[in-house]
């Protein structure tokens, strides 16, 4: 029997059996108790301590789950040699390589993921940028917190436990009925059927990318286009081509090339109020484009996430609502308008293909938030999307109003802008190229944050673009930084 | 000019704006205003009807936008050949073969979702099926709603619009901090920083597949694995390779010549309370398997989805907790306890390879859904979640009980069963080896939903086995529905 000493305090926080874990798991961990050393029997230890058996019993129940005893026959406990629990240290390499484990496509996602952080990092040591005119989330101080309460409240009444369940996987079936509602207004006959809830348009577009993703495919993009789908694309493993942008939209006759010299898995492209130049095309370009495709059988991803942001005056129906043969997949979201926080998007498109898309998500994250989507079916269902659409729709016509006389006034000559007709995104172009990084330090001092155009070009690259952003400043704001960027400008164009 | 007939409405709903532009729209679709045709001047039509010629304008504006006009100099404006927009028609097929369309492994992924379709199809069309042995999600009635709703109202008040944004992509790092508290109390020491959230563990499985995937890769699973994980794998490239079930766990000795044979991506493993089978490992257990692993370089992925549910009397730790060469990448989940539709889970693991998962989900998903994030985080520094597991050990622990003796009662000789220490589910071996349908079928009758063996099987196949689960049905519910599954299996049997 080996000598262990035990001392309980009746004071101590910790209840009497786990006092008896702990000193036993010192003692080993400090090699006193030798592995093979024997416990006294619970009925002897107990009777020393003064203590009931079974405490001491349940001590030595958890030791042995715990690795530190083991029993034999006689009911004896020996001591054995167990690992200690490793300490937090945060220095401490793993003896893993993570770079040779993981696949090439994971090194690349992570060499593009970290060229945008140190921008950021740039852009936060610039003086405290005071002025956000680089992100293109609507500005949180018109979310309408009162009305997003009010539908929380409607769904936890109405919904009980129902709503913290997993639910449907293909999303909610009455927010599909909404969705679907909503599309109409857009010129898109579609039923729920057709529609599946992802966890954003971002989301969407993996899907899709993963869907279609095989050796040899490309994904044809727009030159500049969406920033955030360049390396994603690449992560699934397409090469993605880019078609240049005119002041009409994608360049067709370069796409017809395009089309004709690879194996393209789908176009992805931004009709309205494209991001990043704010261009919006007119009925017969994607007429055209619609045409090119359908006749070649490549499928069209219309990426419609400012659809709802059309206050600028009449603009052409999504293709999705001309697509007679069925080849555009058309994405969605809520988090352009309102909400990005709740994660909520949709894709809508052939029947057979949802079905597709289904199945992938359905294996890689179960389902998208059932709260989430009850909220925001109920904030629609409520009239408290249309109000606050209404809303935005009023504060932004103004806000791009203020923002284009500003760069009239403001701008030096040289550069040049675009007028979008919705939308957040202004491009503009100076006369010179310059590297993210070098534009960043240069427009620092303005304390004005905008978006290098480099990350928009599938090519990268220095670059005599920039996309300025109204959706988060009010219009004083944009006024005065709009401004300052001027005065900025003016020192290096 | 060609002859247009236009007639207004005041009493209509529609303004009379809308008016013009459908009377136009429809003249054009239907060959009456053909193409080229010029239509009246703005000012003339104004006169002619009476109305404002503002209002004749804001109608030629949308036309012209949807595709239905053209301007020409001189401010006339001509009918334009539109394709019309397409109605929804359900039947209409696509032009393009989405199956040929799609990758090989799309199509795989989506004969394993029908897999699991019809399954459930077969189980619902049994005599409508009252109780439900099948889900191991827990019991919906036991979510608190009145702490949830607590929880809800102090986000709002306190965080604002904020917790509507994006936030952190990494995860909202008071959870962040919470999580790692928790993680403690199970002898996993890391940091926040160590910590990605993820949209349920199920999105932390897959982004390391995505991670680890490449040509000639293999998962090795432990044979019956968690179900969902297997197609899931599969899609991402990755072979999968089995190693039996022993009572005590995964057959090491198998796992070691494994090992030797193929080029392992990860070891996937449910030390406590395994899906399907309910069979919790000793701590030597992790120990031999951390080393095994360690030896040969290959990363351990830890399942640890139900950590929390150890009502019934000590567990070993996982086995993160001695992890001393950083090789275990550990999974954890809110999902199997509370609140599955907030879809909140996360990995914990070495720090670069935290850094590798973000940027493959940052691409792939932007964040998780901040609000729930933020809802969650409330609810356990409210003290609720403690509240509520010690409620569900109770519970549970009761549960677990009923069930076993329900099982010794009712079973047919030749049956057996696994005798879990905590979580939900119980693994029934039966003389025979049934498909997952003929099961289905055999025991529909008795209105009781279980899980057939076979798709935990990578191979698949016929199985003599079937999984219970105590999630969903009360003390008096199991008592019955075993009954009842007794009396079914006596039959054929």
């Amino acid at each position: 029997m080996a000598p262990i000493l035990i001392q309980l305090s009746r004071k101590k926080d910790s209840p009497l059996y786990r006092q008896i874990v702990d000193q036993v798991k010192s003692s080993i961990d400090a090699g006193d108790l030798p592995p093979g050393s024997t416990l006294p029997p619970s009925r002897q230890l107990a009777e020393q301590l003064g203590i009931d058996r079974s405490t001491v019993c349940e001590a030595y129940a958890e030791l042995q789950a715990l690795g530190y005893l083991r029993s034999r026959p006689g009911s004896y406990h020996y001591a054995e040699k167990r690992r200690r629990e490793v300490a937090y240290d945060p220095q401490r390499p793993s003896t893993i390589a993570w770079a040779e484990q993981g696949s090439a496509e994971s090194s690349e996602v992570l060499r593009a993921y970290r060229e945008f952080s140190p921008r950021r990092e740039a852009r936060a040591a610039g003086d405290n940028p005071r002025f956000d005119l680089a992100s293109i989330d609507p500005d949180p101080r018109l979310y309408p917190l009162r009305d997003f309460r009010r539908s929380v409240r409607h769904v936890l009444d109405a919904a009980g436990t129902e709503c913290l369940q997993y639910g449907d996987p293909q999303g909610y079936e009455p927010l599909r009925e909404t969705i679907a509602r909503r599309l109409r207004l857009h010129g898109i006959s579609v039923s729920k059927d057709e529609i599946l809830v992802t966890h954003g348009a971002q989301q969407g577009i993996d899907l899709l990318a993963r869907l279609f993703s095989a050796p040899g495919r490309s994904a044809v993009v727009e030159s500049p286009t969406y920033s955030f789908a360049l390396p994603l694309l690449r992560f699934n493993r397409l090469e993605v081509v880019g078609v240049p942008m005119t002041p009409e939209g994608m360049d067709l006759d370069g796409l017809a090339r395009t089309l004709g010299k690879i194996r393209a898995a789908f176009v992805y492209t931004m009709p309205n109020f494209h991001n990043p130049t704010g261009i919006t095309t007119a009925h017969r370009h994607r007429e055209r484009l619609l045409d090119l495709c359908f006749r070649r059988n490549v499928p069209i991803v219309e990426d419609g996430f400012e659809e709802e942001m059309k206050y600028g005056g009449p603009v052409a129906l999504p293709l999705k609502s001309i697509d007679a043969g069925q080849i555009v997949v058309y994405l969605g979201t809520f988090s352009k308008v309102l909400f990005p926080g709740l994660r909520i998007g949709w894709i809508t498109a052939d029947k057979e293909l949802i079905g597709r898309l289904l199945a992938i998500k359905r294996f890689s994250d179960l389902t998208t938030n059932a709260f989430g989507q009850r909220v925001m079916h109920r904030f629609c269902e409520l009239g408290l999307y249309d109000r606050n659409l209404r809303r935005l729709h009023r504060l932004f016509k103004r806000k791009m109003a203020v923002a284009l006389e500003a760069l009239e006034a403001s701008f030096p000559a040289g550069t040049t802008w675009t007028r979008p007709s919705g939308g957040y995104a202004i491009w503009v172009t100076m006369p010179k190229k310059f590297s993210a990084g070098d534009l960043l330090r240069r427009l620092a001092p303005s304390g004005v944050d905008v978006s290098p155009g480099e990350p928009y070009f599938p090519r990268g690259g220095p670059s005599a673009h920039f996309r300025l952003s109204i959706a988060r400043p009010n219009e004083a704001e944009i006024g005065e930084a709009i401004g300052r960027l001027g005065r900025a400008l003016r020192a290096f164009c």
